[in-house]
């Protein structure tokens, strides 16, 4: 694509949170971007709004049953409307999509990622479940597709600015910061009787149900790791994470001098949107500034692996390797949603990860139809545990 | 010069602080490295040590009343010696050097750097007076001889390091840090009181007494922001200093989109030195690595322009601009010196600098000469006042 040209994007997850801020973005830059595929899972009426707000080529909703509502509304606009995972991956391969924005929740983005990099589209990747599910298999794909690969994580935005023009080879560590979400200073007798609502308080970002949880045990944090560790080829036991419960520094990068790179800025998701779709360019949406106020303190300290043995699992899947990580995350789906229902407790949610780890298959040279199986097996182990609690 | 030979340094203030700490990373890289010049101001027996460890080509002493002793030692080595400013200047001219570290005190370092880059030399510029002094003549200058500026001043090494590989026009706002010195948190009548040894105790930073002394005015960050304003092409009112006392940010850019980018370490000069020897290439010399617990709360806050009033200086001097910096930098160098003489007040040395202010000449667009002149009426100046307090 020229940089003349209004460059063409696939919003996977249009409806959340990443989805709406990314289109604010693209909304206001119409020389520079234009949606032309919004995709969500099952929220059909904001998936109506936006479309008729930003008219893309076509609308794709997961949920099959809800196509005729979806069609009724956008056919007389004259947009294409499609349902199902299928559709989702054709949608993504289209010749009006130069780059495909991935803001869907967990699992469900990996088979549309794939089927995007397949296509050679470049990828700005919020989904961290594609690379942590199947980091192996997507990295592998990369040295067949070379499609850039964007962060769209604040965490890893801040690892890839930080990483622009320095030798890859100099990297001695990188060091990814976590606010310690909302139990930060709780015992671990206040996190088992956390109720919902408590835990998706997070104290400094706004963000979807899911992630918040996964905030609240910084499973998100090992979920960050084992990204970096795709993203930024850098083994597992050179990422660490950092509790700095401000979220002004958003990682920073240890060089071979000893020297450290920190990126900055507000705990504001468009910022790192916006670098991701604009490829490193750096425009002025006109965002919040960091003022000097908010940075007056800045702190940093361990974290604190009793209270929160999540963590340690990014360095588990990692050592080990193959569907270990495609395991952690679907017993994590299955046990988030149910806490979300209050069907277990929030230490629960730990206890139901070990319960599918110890006993799901691992694969481990997998290939993406090992994936599904794990996925799925790991899945029913989570479910039937939670039964018995 | 290639990249698999051996660079080969003049180290201009080699007795010094950093002039030291460059002689330690050149010697331990001597793969890399290699000191080919060696010049001193009057600490000849410093600069018989160190000629007789680092076995450059020649040494200059710019006493001349010591080349005798000088020569006596070094010629049984095959070491040649000269003295004199004219020596200094055509020692970096030589054919043996490809990189002049200017590690001098002062203004006289001016003229051997406009030597230098004449003689298109690549500069290490630790000498931070020289584009006090003269800014527009040095960009001037460098237009014609297209030599790399390595900033050393580890703020400058942050900015150029934050810059690396970022877009020049994307550049919002340079952050410098200052640790706020010896005198952070002290009452106007304390500083008032205060001797040469209170103020030469520096918090965190370990350098030359000028340079402390300059700190613990905060004049040290006017001349910083100046510096800046030439290094990297900012007009002044984009950069803001602040005042962060742990000294572990060494400083920041804030870019277009509002990003910030932030370079940390420990204070320790031989990191940023060790960056400019080897033109942003980054090796490990196993310094000291910042430690989380040093990290572990970072404060930032607003400079007080009343208890500070040499700060704002920086801003008047770019505003005005031609020789007001010369005056700034050369009445300073006489009260410091008066100042570390216990002959005034600490809370004189500004009122000092403005007094020459009021009177000197000022030249809007000055040739070198011109700065000579102006250099010796407000030094001139400056010790007319002393005379009188």
């Amino acid at each position: 694509m020229e940089n003349c040209e209004v460059k063409r994007i696939a919003v996977l997850g249009a409806t959340g949170s990443i989805g709406r801020q990314a289109l604010d973005i693209i909304s206001c830059d119409p020389q520079r971007y234009r949606a032309t595929v919004l995709a969500a899972g099952s929220r059909v009426d904001d998936l109506i709004s936006l479309a008729i707000k930003h008219r893309p080529a076509i609308a794709v909703i997961a949920n099959e049953a809800l196509l005729p509502r979806l069609r009724e509304a956008l056919a007389p606009l004259g947009i294409a409307t499609e349902a199902g995972a299928e559709a989702l991956c054709r949608a993504v391969e289209r010749d009006d999509v130069d780059m495909v924005l991935t803001a869907t929740v967990g699992y469900s983005g990996l088979a549309p990622t794939i089927a995007a990099i397949e296509a050679g589209k470049d990828i700005a990747l919020a989904n961290k479940e594609t690379l942590v599910v199947a980091g192996e298999l997507i990295t592998d794909l990369l040295r067949v597709h070379p499609v850039k690969i964007l962060p769209v994580d604040s965490e890893h935005s801040a690892i890839f600015q930080c990483l622009r023009g320095e030798d890859p080879a100099s990297v001695r560590r990188l060091i990814i910061t976590a606010s310690g979400g909302p139990f930060l200073r709780s015992s671990v007798e206040e996190m088992q009787q956390a109720k919902a609502a408590r835990a998706l308080k997070h104290p400094n970002w706004s963000m979807g149900a899911k992630i918040t949880i996964d905030s609240a045990t910084m499973l998100n944090k090992a979920f960050e790791i084992i990204e970096a560790r795709w993203l930024f080829d850098i083994p597992a036991e050179r990422i660490d994470a950092v509790v700095h419960p401000q979220s002004i520094v958003h990682s920073m990068v240890e060089f071979a001098d000893g020297s450290i790179k920190a990126q900055l800025g507000t705990p504001d998701m468009r910022l790192p949107i916006a670098y991701a779709l604009g490829e490193t360019g750096r425009r002025d949406y006109e965002l919040p500034r960091l003022t000097l106020q908010q940075a007056s303190t800045l702190t940093f300290e361990q974290p604190d692996a009793e209270r929160f043995p999540c963590l340690g699992l990014a360095y588990m899947a990692l050592r080990e390797g193959g569907t270990l990580a495609c395991t952690i995350n679907a017993a994590n789906e299955v046990a988030v949603a149910a806490f979300l229902r209050d069907e277990i407790r929030f230490t629960d949610i730990y206890r139901v990860i070990m319960h599918a780890l110890e006993r799901a298959t691992r694969v481990a040279s997998p290939t993406y139809d090992d994936y599904v199986a794990v996925n799925a097996e790991s899945r029913a182990l989570a479910q039937d545990f939670i039964n018995t609690i």
